[in-house]
């Protein structure tokens, strides 16, 4: 299969790995968003959380506060940002799945997501709709 | 404990919830950062992925499809993003741990991180960092 993410699990690509074991493995994302950008990846590959099967989503759910704890260690980051993207209308790019953990600092300035407009019925409706969905 | 989403588990306060089982519930993001912005909480108080134990981040995290799914469903995504944030610098609003499901458009022109400069050495370095604190 042509994945990266593979290549980089097999060995065959280099990546900055801070983390290893049988199911996961850690390493700096190359395009950071924050100093200490760490991509956390199952070794089995699915494309996305859709996908993958419920024992990978909680082997790399667990796994989180580990890698995070250490990057806050080694970065004096005060917290951390868990970010993952499903589908390229999401910045979905590499198609293999990643957790992005990102530290964060005090007063960094930085603000990911940005409120929209909504009122309280638009909102109201659209959870009948989504409950209708489940 | 003057915790906001307890008292909306609790039922003391409304909110405009798409999904309940025994372990969590979902709801409307009050402040949507999109259309169809949804909340998954542990029904169990945690502050944070931090102090959450191994068994309430493994529900969460395979609740996520599920979920996901039907928000995709009902409002027409073909993707979405999810987040985590830890501690109040990473934007950590309100102390109990929550993942925020973001349901994303082709084409809605959102980015929530932007990327920062890093030179391949500053990425070695902080890798070595980052290891040694794991």
């Amino acid at each position: 299969m042509d994945c990266i993410f593979c290549k980089i699990i097999a060995g065959e690509i280099p990546a900055n790995k801070v983390f290893e074991d049988e199911k996961v493995v850690a390493f700096m994302d190359i395009f950071p968003s924050t100093v200490g950008h760490l991509l956390l990846v199952p070794k089995k590959h699915f494309k996305d959380m859709l996908e993958a099967d419920d024992e990978t989503l909680s082997v790399i759910a667990v796994h989180v506060p580990k890698i995070a704890r250490a990057a806050m260690a080694a970065t004096g980051a005060t917290g951390f940002n868990v970010g993952i993207n499903t589908g390229a209308a999401a910045g979905q790019v590499v198609m293999h799945l990643h957790w992005h953990i990102m530290p964060r600092y005090e007063n960094d300035g930085l603000q990911f997501w940005k409120p929209i407009e909504q009122t309280p019925e638009e909102l109201t409706t659209m959870a009948e709709k989504i409950r209708s969905a489940i």
